[in-house]
């Protein structure tokens, strides 16, 4: 018996109840309500409140929010420790509902990185024993940004998330994927099979010979985001507000970049140019190309496996596709590729997100690109989609196995070519396919050759290779 | 005092509790678990089992499923009547929490037609005061999909949530902004100010001139959206599986469309051929390619906007922007051109969106394009996200006031053109530039003119038309 | 016999050889060497030098050329009669050599409009019978260029090139397209095939209906292309520098666009607003747009008709391609689809232009977008190529017959879920698709009919259209 | 003096005037008239016949033909050594203008790979004192083409030509642009100026900071490009029709690679798995995406350069741009930055181009793909431009020096948030701007500090970098 995980929002449904209350909090703009059931501040309001564009789905990812705490404080021992107590609450996803924004707000992410800090600020108040909205003991700004800028904040957090989820997701999807159709490229190495370009039948090869050409792109996918990794591994900590680091201390910047390196085991180091790695996220915009080179890896291969299963009757029927659920509600007993569907959808989405990441990534204007929460979200989408569809694309697919034999194919007079030419070959090619006759009996009637000469230069199993 | 709408998911708390209780249902593959709360059946649970991809935030989008209710049914008064009022429920969105299929599974929609499908159902058969998954009275196949396809039942869906959300975010958005920026311009008709090409100091016209461009532009963008939409208003409903319209009757199709169009007060009529209609979707193109061009629009207009408006002492300064947030967690007192931001950022994504959209679209095969779910999530999005920007634009961006008087241009020297000639002219421009003079105290110097003859031949004023 | 027409590119032999003498020509930078063989003059040179990006394929297009003399002069009779025979050999391309500059220029197309403005000053100079590079009596600012500026005439040179293009390349080409599909369409109404989706047999639909789909597409492309024509038709001729119209008469705008109307016999208006005609070049997005969606629809009939194509043995041969060349330098007597991948290949290269468009489109700044040239260039790329491809697509592809008939398809069972119900039929299907028997057998193994009661219900000929 | 140098096609001119005779040539489709003064056979004319799509601006890009003559051949001595001295003239360009068809044909490129084979054939029977078409004695299928398909020898011929022009036009131009840029940088270093983020004013930095960002920012581009090579440099040559190598031997493949490893100097090797050479180009993805994220390098780069420029009294007048030409035909001595809209074209139509290869990259089927002549000519259009555009840029426009000083930022506040905290600071810098009153009066006056105090804690050049 099966059974049903629905993905679902992490609520803190308790909290839900009690939305009508609420304190005030003053910022330096006015005042606003903050609901009582929740950690974030003012100015988490104020963002709600302009910037109503989209909806629940619009919000900031989750990996981008955990990346924030895996940041450095340096502050009297108490403070801290609350804060970080707050922070480990954060990363374990247990504050999810706390964060609301969406990421259309500031391009810098700003309210996002305030958000954060009013969300730990409160909670670790809260763990002091002190008022929410208070800013005593933990001040949002004085103690928790502290020394740092959304600036270089923002996008530290951006490659911390963005290399956990290739680590955490892509790749591990991408290695599953490999790993079967691998497999699978072994356990067809006998099965001979037509071989087809421009559509039309050509000569053959094995399946297993097929097979491994898939094998080889998921295997280079994995080597192109990999290349991307350096250069994500670069952190903008400490760089502050335009990259001089103006406010932090010497050795800083590397500090925060071991002490990520440590929490994450990836090895994160400080950016040698800060001002490029707040001004420009070109690397982003590379990662989010590797992710695009790899959709089109993915595309090939579900086509091609849609087509070869394609059927059962009036199509090429070699592989048969495994019967996951009805597949029509019209049509009784009909299969569909389904699997390859929901890749080839990826892998258009994923080609969309790299074109939004390419825009904005080209529009940085001097010390700052203004891109970022829409970059990241972009690359994020794609690395976990990518990822998800290699894994439900392995588990729910790659399992077919091969259906049909091979008929004849005329292309099979290639074999010929060093015996009697090209010309002469041509022509029983076409005579055959125009009587709908052998290529060996055309062969003989057109007397290029005796029946002896065309069993000893044509044979399938030798056209797999080079002599 | 304001006061906080963070957005929410909308959920059914109550049924929240009991996600540990459900029955088993059978169908053609074998036997899974339902949850008791939940209205949707087996085809539903095997779907989120068989496509793990992505969280909640790629869910079928909202407005898709409202679509679907809104057609028609020819069945016993009882059933129909039961069937109606759950349908109601689905539209009215008190029965989004049972709708959790991702958008990433078969091309054609088909879960999720089974989904709503199986929700009315099950939610016509409580009403009816039988068993939930006993499929009787009301089934999910044979009586709520009845003689219907997904293959022209999702799309309809798609052609209606469509043409719904145009109609109510992206369309009203725009002309919301259109006013705005209407009122600006003739708010400014009288503000000369300098003009800019190449980034360069160039002849003056109005800050109302200016403007100008931005309201024609916004004014053709929804020409442009309303150009597609007689299109989007052809309903695929009566084509059934591949186009024929088999097992519907004749007539089927059109009454459908009348009674959406009734529905909805939309002008929809049954599409012409419903073999294109199944097979392409080359309308989502159309239609994100408009979206495609008022992004661009929106980009131009907000860029425009921040960079006259930056400073406040070594930019532009023409405008003075709104401040509606803290600028910088760093920065102290600072204002950014947050609502411009948001609207690039919007803008980029807008224009993946639309790859994604081009991508799948032109890559239907055979009778059935198997891009559709990813289609019109991409379509939807990108119609919100507009939508939402120009309102939240209008509502904290455009209602800055001019700042700086404009300094003398060296580019008046263009009204001298037809009195002395452009070589002349010239050399006067360079000649102030290069000592920091003014136009006319060169223009003496060098013996072209008089002062008088200056006077009379250099009036901004009258450089702001043909004379 | 055949006979070849290679294009080849418009060279004025005869002054090739003289390449190595020229006159001096002065301007505000210096003195240039201008060669003696040309019309243009010294600015030209200088771009030359400046722009050295791209060889000769990236010359200005010459329809750009050709549009910039269809305007308005206001001189006394003798020096405007020369101009305008000058005029009418560059728009006749007697000239075209003369037209070196490359694309990647000013954005504003300054480089071009001087080009153009030096080659008629000369040419006129030299019927008029003075010297050449000496800029009497015919001075290319102040009489050929006049009261214009690039800034107007370039885009309303870039507007009259597009329509042109549009209106004798792209549309017809596609109108002949259209013709040769309905024609097709009509002539296999009577012919029964297996329909197809998720690549999998369905039920059937005949061949015309499967083409009455693409004529469809193809008739909405035409539309969607038309829908753009108006706002291309605006002119901003009379704009001038930054759209305020500034050294032009009252009246000049809309002469200048009548003039052009009356040339060109297309209904070309002026601008409404020259402020949005400089600054945004937002319907040449548009236009693009609608060339995107049109290459999607192409990529669509390609794509199927390839797939249909496939074989000869091992495919779905349904149709029979034509044999316009030798597929294959190892392969004797194949036969590829090489139209159909023309016209995908076109179709990819018409969506990458529409992104080059879009991001030009969405960069401009303040008064003047400055992507001009590129943007013009890519669009008349993709309304040649769609055009020229939709011809030879028509002229060598679109003459195939129907091949093989159609296998049994198990989908035909749906024709007894009116009479049976859903999941039976369901049984029937794969039950037969597991045995390989017929549906027939089947369906009466199982007792769920009599064998006529399956004859009586399923009929594919009944099976094309509802009842 | 400065001297033209207009691109040329390059055209053998004496040939030219003989185009009207020809000779007839028969193949297996019929006979065909081919121009006397022409290399190329039968097969090529066909081609131009069939495929008249695009003029001469579409042609098969040069560096392909080139490239092609680079592979091995196995015959008798004598047709050997004329072939080897007839692909020598291939390969000098001076045969280029027999080489005449368009991208727009067959997608595996096998007219063009007979276009190659006719015209060495034709050449090396003329050298050998044959009749040219008469294929004797040498044969373009059977000598020149030999035991290699299109297949194979298309895609080796597109890896050989990406290679060198990635060598020998784009890395080098690059180089050229980093080390102007780095040059700068150091020159810049002690230049203190105001830091812009959101466009707005903020902490000051040196321009030689700012500059930096840019020189890692080309830095990084060179990585990225480099970084795709090792899979250009995988040939494919020797996999034959579908990747087998049928028809050739053992060691085959390896041999032809290190022949043109020893031609061109750089590190090719045969690809390790021939199916995914021949049916997917992902690499090719791969390095156009490589050039993309270089575009949004140089978008920014340029972006910033020319707003910085932007002037010059109403604009940020921060860099003097060089005068190259005049900048507008109707406003005299205006100066334009032309070189950044030469460039940020250039990004533009990169990104289109990108997206044009990820389309045909992705859509490749079974043991081909056949997207090959658009994907490379895509491929090396990018690079060309990217190269030639880095080249003129340097030369024409990285020259210029610092203008104007900064005014005093009000940002400077931030020194204060050590010592005085955010929310005074903030108090401080909204005063100040409102009055338009420094920083250190409004300071003194809020009683928030002393004058010494302020001197002490507010100094620019201590605002550089940590402490």
């Amino acid at each position: 018996i099966g059974t049903a995980v629905p993905p679902s929002w992490p609520l803190n449904v308790a909290r839900m109840a009690s939305q009508n209350t609420f304190w005030i909090e003053y910022d330096t703009f006015g005042e606003l309500k903050v609901p009582n059931d929740k950690y974030y501040g003012v100015q988490t309001v104020r963002s709600t409140m302009n910037f109503k564009i989209g909806g629940v789905t619009e919000r900031m990812p989750i990996p981008v929010i955990k990346a924030f705490v895996n940041q450095d404080y340096g502050l009297d021992p108490k403070i801290a420790n609350a804060m970080m107590k707050a922070a480990d609450e954060v990363a374990e996803g247990k504050l999810n509902d706390h964060f609301s924004l969406v990421v259309w707000q500031t391009g810098s992410g700003t309210q996002t990185n305030m958000n954060v800090n009013e969300v730990i600020s409160n909670r670790a108040i809260e763990m002091l024993g002190g008022e929410l909205g208070s800013k005593k003991p933990v001040h949002p700004n004085d103690h928790v940004n502290k020394s740092q800028s959304s600036n270089d904040n923002f996008p530290t957090a951006m490659h911390i998330a963005a290399a956990v989820e290739v680590h955490e997701e892509m790749l591990p999807g991408l290695q599953k994927l490999y790993d079967a159709l691998n497999a699978k490229s072994k356990g067809f190495a006998q099965i001979i099979k037509i071989g087809r370009t421009h559509t039309q039948d050509v000569v053959p090869l094995t399946l297993g010979q097929e097979f491994s050409g898939y094998v080889q792109q998921v295997s280079y996918a994995m080597v192109r985001i990999k290349a991307a990794m350096p250069r994500i591994y670069e952190l903008a900590a400490g760089g502050t507000a335009v990259g001089t680091g103006l406010n932090t201390r010497i050795g800083f910047a590397g500090k925060v970049a071991a002490k990520v390196a440590a929490l994450t085991d990836l090895p994160f180091v400080t950016a040698p140019n800060k001002f490029e790695a707040l001004a420009a996220h070109d690397v982003l915009i590379e990662l989010s190309g590797a992710m695009n080179t790899t959709a089109c890896s993915l595309m090939k291969i579900a086509n091609d496996i849609r087509f070869l299963g394609s059927g059962p009757r009036s199509g090429l029927g070699e592989l048969i596709l495994p019967e996951n659920e009805p597949g029509s509600s019209i049509m009784p007993g009909k299969v569909n590729p389904t699997q390859c569907e929901a890749m080839t959808m990826v892998a258009a989405q994923v080609m969309g997100n790299r074109v939004a990441v390419t825009v904005g990534g080209s529009n940085g204007h001097f010390e700052l690109n203004v891109f970022k929460p829409m970059m990241i979200k972009n690359v994020l989408h794609s690395a976990r989609l990518l990822g998800d569809t290699s894994v439900s694309f392995t588990e729910n697919c790659v399992v077919e196995r091969i259906n049909k034999l091979m008929n004849e194919p005329l292309m099979l007079v290639t074999a010929l070519n060093p015996h009697i030419g090209y010309d002469k070959a041509a022509k029983i090619a076409k005579t055959a396919h125009k009587n709908g006759s052998t290529l060996k009996e055309t062969a003989i009637e057109l007397g290029y050759l005796t029946a002896q000469q065309f069993d000893e230069w044509v044979k399938p199993k030798d056209m797999l290779g080079p002599k």
